[in-house]
């Protein structure tokens, strides 16, 4: 008689592994099948070498600031990109060799090969039919590349390929001005390559705030040409690629597709799980419990399409990996919504946008970097933050910023939308001298300003248990 | 008949313009007198010209990650001592200038001049007397130096006259290994300096946890040699002034003393009050209402020698300021205490210390940065982070750190304490991917593993309405 697995886990990503991990706690009957290369999007063509290839690009672009400092020389400083490309792959290899301990001492119950389903409790992997009381999807995505621009062959490079390279060219185009897209445009830049960028869309990096957008917009453009508002069409030609956007014609040597990712669920069988499936083949999945309808099944991370971001697949993946291997379903509540974009100054979004709050309900504090005292020691004086408070209340609900330290102001105020805090708590936190979160609550006290009178201190006074304390 | 005053401010640095700025708004019946050059401690030889020269030195000092990164060319660069010092002095003349502004633009009401108490209603300036209903005494601190270094002449400098040298010599001796001089020692010698640095002290930077001042004090001694635990003497040889500690004998060109600042009480005349003073001749002064034993007299700010922090003193002023208007003076809560280092990698300490914590009640969470993916990729992983949180209830009472981005974490941390929030609670923020914030993860997860069992998620389960609401 054939075997009946607990929990079968189609992808071993970021999404999979966190999946996993709950899994292995509950049952040892399972399976993990992964197609392709083991090792995640992350570690192997995403978070992590980006952020190497940034890191290094950041250091070297720092020498514009030199001669105000006082250091002399910085027109000595040269970058080998070749040399920048080895260290990223170096660490990369590092980090990839880290995700792979955990599904390597799996032994058998780790397949190499492309699963697909025959029913909600059933998969093809390798000619081989496998059963299991739950399935959890966790097939990832890849980068979207239309198909009349594959005939560019090397001259177009994704994340996939882009830290693969030996050296990059003279002259690139970046198509996309998503978080990617940004990111990689200007640390491109910074590393001395010419850049154009190119997008569909007026704004950038998930942006939905107008003025945050502008200033985003301007200072990315003081680095690199952006061509915002028409679509892209790129065509060989003898000297490399020539880009038409609009009125605007580019020659490069190479293009970066950086137009976002698609969920890798063709061939997936999902139509044999007999729910509707939406025009992009995609089922319904329920995101507290990430349960596929009412079925077994499970589709978590980058599959699901619905937030792609580590944090956001981890989680997916403990959910599944909680709710497969327990009778019911537990909805869970997620977490504030957080996207962090690694440009300098950093860009971020917490909580809710700005659109679509409606903006009569909501007051809106806002800062600028360009005379903040900490930011103009360090030469990172430029951004903006903005913060949008419900009009009522004075609860923080959301923040969208282009702003020095962003990242880390951008966690602080997770935290203070998370734990539903109004502008006054907030203005009870201690901010030190001098920092950059000064920045903040600069903006905090122009959200203040803006609400109805709250007391005369951010202080609050004593009870009179703790002033008795104080005697 | 003479005029009495609502308000009399004694000193106008940062604690006394923010008590300045709450007396405006209540009465015009005030003055505010100034000893010495006008313009904060804080602007004028404190926080701001001491970032402006650390961000210099860690912008150049970042050349030794350089060949790491690919970049070529960092032996090219060199430093000007006397450029980086002028634009010290630029920044610091415009920071100052903005602090000017308030005070010029009161005209008589601000009076040059030092004032001595006669009473606690009364005091005498420039040989002229002034009575007031409310004395705010913030006359602020200056550095510490034994009496018999003044010999030194030019050789021994301290805050007040280091950004005023023209040039910095070659050998410097650093006395005191307290905030100002662990910044001062590692932005010196990382200009170029060859920096020797002492403390009669075994712990730097006003760390108590034993093994967050091991690491800070290894890493600091990777840079410049520490001499820590003995008294250091000074005396004027030849070549310049020989350091006598325990059994080290070094020469130096000249000495920075950085060995804390003292409150500014002498000849103020507080033995007028009819008050107890204590050894040092300060009276008792209440935290949360700022008075002086029930006098209308409030004292703020370095003055009272509580809590000589930029962010304490103007909370004390604006205290005193509504305290000083008002008929019934009102008790507030302080801040939570917040201490930051502006070293690299930052210092701080939020909440309590750990010491004098009881080790029985409380359990530590650590996590060290060298193996931190997001650190290492910027070539910034090392450090350490400890958090204590009450054993019992999972509540976090406090941090001490040397970590990259310290100062952002400390203040999500000071958040996290000021709402009295536990561990699990923090578990549920997002961290994002890939962040040094992720490191602060790992080290909440070291402290959840020794709490009693919570649940066995980060993400709360969803209540039936939000259940129904996600359907």
């Amino acid at each position: 008689m054939k075997e009946i697995l607990d929990v079968i886990i189609v992808g071993a990503g970021s999404a999979g592994l966190a999946a996993l991990r709950e899994v292995k706690k509950r049952t040892q009957r399972f399976v993990i099948i992964n197609d392709g290369p083991w090792g995640t999007v992350c570690a192997r063509v995403g978070c992590m070498p980006s952020k190497a290839l940034i890191e290094a690009a950041n250091a070297f672009y720092r020498r514009t600031t030199f001669e105000e400092f006082g250091i002399c020389g910085a027109s000595h400083l040269s970058v080998s990109i070749p040399d920048v490309l080895q260290r990223v792959r170096r660490l990369r290899d590092d980090f990839v060799a880290s995700t792979l301990k955990t599904t390597e001492e799996l032994g058998e119950r780790a397949i190499s090969g492309r699963a697909r389903l025959l029913a909600p409790d059933r998969l093809e992997v390798n000619g081989q039919e496998l059963q299991a009381r739950n399935i959890i999807i966790a097939t990832g995505s890849r980068p979207i590349v239309p198909s009349s621009w594959r005939g560019l062959e090397e001259r177009l490079l994704t994340t996939d390929t882009l830290f693969e390279q030996e050296t990059l060219p003279a002259r690139m185009a970046v198509v996309g001005m998503g978080s990617i897209g940004v990111e990689m445009a200007q640390a491109l830049s910074r590393l001395g390559i010419r850049v154009a960028a190119f997008s569909s869309n007026q704004t950038v990096a998930g942006l939905t705030d107008p003025q945050v957008n502008a200033v985003a917009t301007e200072l990315l453009e003081r680095e690199f040409p952006m061509y915002l508002g028409d679509k892209a069409d790129l065509n060989a030609v003898s000297e490399g690629v020539q880009v038409n956007a609009g009125s605007t014609k580019i020659v490069v040597d190479c293009v970066l597709a950086a137009l976002g990712r698609r969920p890798n669920i063709d061939n997936l069988g999902l139509e044999t799980l007999g729910v509707t499936l939406d025009q992009r083949g995609m089922p319904s999945v329920n995101p507290g419990t990430m349960q596929v309808a009412d079925l077994p099944v499970f589709m978590v991370g980058d599959a699901n399409d619905q937030v792609a971001l580590l944090h956001e697949a981890a989680d997916e993946g403990h959910i599944a990996g909680l709710n497969a291997t327990q009778s019911i379903p537990v909805c869970f509540n997620r977490r504030a919504p957080l996207a962090i974009v690694f440009s300098d100054p950093g860009i971020a979004v917490v909580g809710n946008h700005f659109q679509p709050l409606d903006s009569a309900k909501i007051r809106v504090g806002e800062v600028r970097f360009d005379r903040q005292g900490r930011a103009r020691t360090g030469q990172r004086n430029k951004g903006i933050m903005r913060l949008y408070a419900e009009a009522e209340s004075g609860r923080l609900l959301g923040a969208e910023m282009c702003a020095p330290a962003g990242e880390h102001m951008a966690h602080l105020l997770a935290l203070a939308i998370d734990r539903s805090l109004t502008v006054q708590d907030m203005l009870r936190l201690p901010f030190y001298h001098p920092v950059l979160e000064e920045g903040l609550r600069t903006a905090l006290r122009d959200l203040a300003a803006q609400l109805p009178a709250g007391s005369e201190s951010d202080l609050a006074t004593c009870s009179a248990f703790n002033s008795e304390a104080l005697d």
